[in-house]
């Protein structure tokens, strides 16, 4: 009963907020952070155990390592955050987050670049195509995209051997025909870095930390609504426990091995290699 | 439904956890957390927005400057983690929260001692009492005490005034009596600090940002239950309206105002002076 009261002063105490939206986020999140501490019956050392990692967390943190983000990948709010506000049009591409490793700043490249930044491994060809509900194509869409290497690595998570510079990622533009191609390195499954503190979650929760090889998209374009997804590996052998929580089947895609020969931008490839055709729908843009 | 599917596989995906009391944290965690994004639809804007928030906010912290232990003491939480732990016993003191100012490897002082580390303002001396349950004085019990300045800032908010000294706090021992005092000056009410992340948080609330005046005490003692509690000032302004939550009726104390004279422990005090004087009632230790 006492505890009733003091859940609501401190829901009450929002009432002279001049946002409305603030007001609601800030009463809902009090009562679902005091509903959690009360049935699980939070101890003292667990209490600052808990600021201790927040803390540690937030230091952790770089322009390119964003644990937050880890800690909402690995703990599903990340995927629930995607289900909100996704559209629920099933015409449309599905959205899966963004993930940590999303970097401002990213080169800009012309359709047939090849986007690795010299980084070694088997080569990927990519092709795309982005259209709206009514299939009609998007010309001039904004279409960022990036993968890890065949290590599993980054390339912020590669400074050293990178000298700092981004590779495997870049912001293309579609054609008149929405199209948008390009080459790089054939991503892998990789683990969900651990060497932060969400490390110690997985590793007290005996979790495995690995992602299915995937490639991201982020897409803006006039008239459409902003589209982030991946582009999950249909065969890999993590495709069904990946760490993450962000594969859904209708972004399931095949990256079909090919023999050594041409390409399908020309280019003659002299080792085996990957392609991947996917086809991005874009819902209307609406006010909302 | 989809929904659902999801928040379960993410609590699944603690059930390898050696350690069951990590899962069930974690598994009521998840719960919450994606019960607030789905209740109040959290936008894409508002997530980047607390994961930015939550960066800062450790990024912000120090040792002697506790961010997250500021935010959930501005969110209730604290005192919520008070009131699970705190002893049911009505003849027991009450606890209060730790709050954010509390550092280790504070002075040792003997009683008697003056406390304020050359910090000039209105004179207090402070007497207390350590007791069992049964009132049988408690000796050699470890009492932390610790409070802020006459412009109601702490030692850790004015580390160039003091040159990184810390002031106004110190570890003292109850003699075979229970009893221990000190000399040091009189706090004030005062702003939490809102120069962080904190404050935007307190700001977009309109809310004041205001403790009322008191005394931190942290007491250990053998065969007792360890003791965190404040001591407020009973005619302070802002005794009903504590940014923190903190204040409850039985914390209430009389900050006695005393006309230049003798004080309790002898001294000549030519200026007018604060008394306060406190019982602490410890729980047994207990297995629990």
């Amino acid at each position: 009963m006492i505890e009733q009261t003091l859940t609501e002063a401190v829901q009450r105490s929002f009432d002279a907020s001049a946002d409305e939206r603030f007001r609601q986020l800030f009463v809902c999140l009090v009562k679902h952070l005091h509903d959690f501490a009360r049935e699980v019956r939070l101890t003292d050392d667990e209490w600052f155990t808990a600021m201790d990692f927040l803390e540690r967390a937030g230091k952790f943190s770089t322009p390119t390592r964003k644990e937050f983000v880890l800690l909402a990948d690995i703990l599903g709010l990340s995927t629930v955050q995607d289900e909100i506000n996704q559209h629920t049009d099933a015409s449309v591409t599905d959205s899966a987050m963004l993930g940590p490793f999303y970097v401002e700043g990213r080169p800009t490249a012309a359709n047939g670049s090849d986007i690795s930044g010299g980084v070694v491994g088997t080569p990927m060809f990519v092709t795309g195509r982005v259209v709206s509900e009514h299939g009609e194509p998007v010309a001039g869409a904004h279409v960022d995209t990036w993968h890890c290497d065949g290590d599993g690595f980054y390339d912020t998570q590669q400074t050293e051997k990178l000298h700092d510079q981004l590779a495997m990622r870049a912001l293309l533009t579609t054609d008149d025909n929405g199209r948008f191609w390009y080459r790089s390195i054939t991503p892998r499954s990789y683990p969900a870095p651990t060497d932060g503190p969400c490390g110690e979650i997985l590793r007290a929760a005996n979790r495995s930390p690995m992602r299915p090889q995937h490639v991201h998209f982020r897409i803006h374009a006039n008239g459409c609504r902003p589209l982030i997804t991946q582009v999950f590996r249909r065969d890999d052998p993590y495709i069904d426990c990946d760490a993450a929580f962000a594969v859904k089947d209708s972004l399931k895609a095949d990256f079909v091995q090919q023999q050594p020969g041409i390409a399908s931008d020309g280019t003659a490839v002299d080792e085996p290699f990957i392609t991947l055709d996917w086809t991005f729908t874009l819902a209307a843009n609406t006010d909302r």
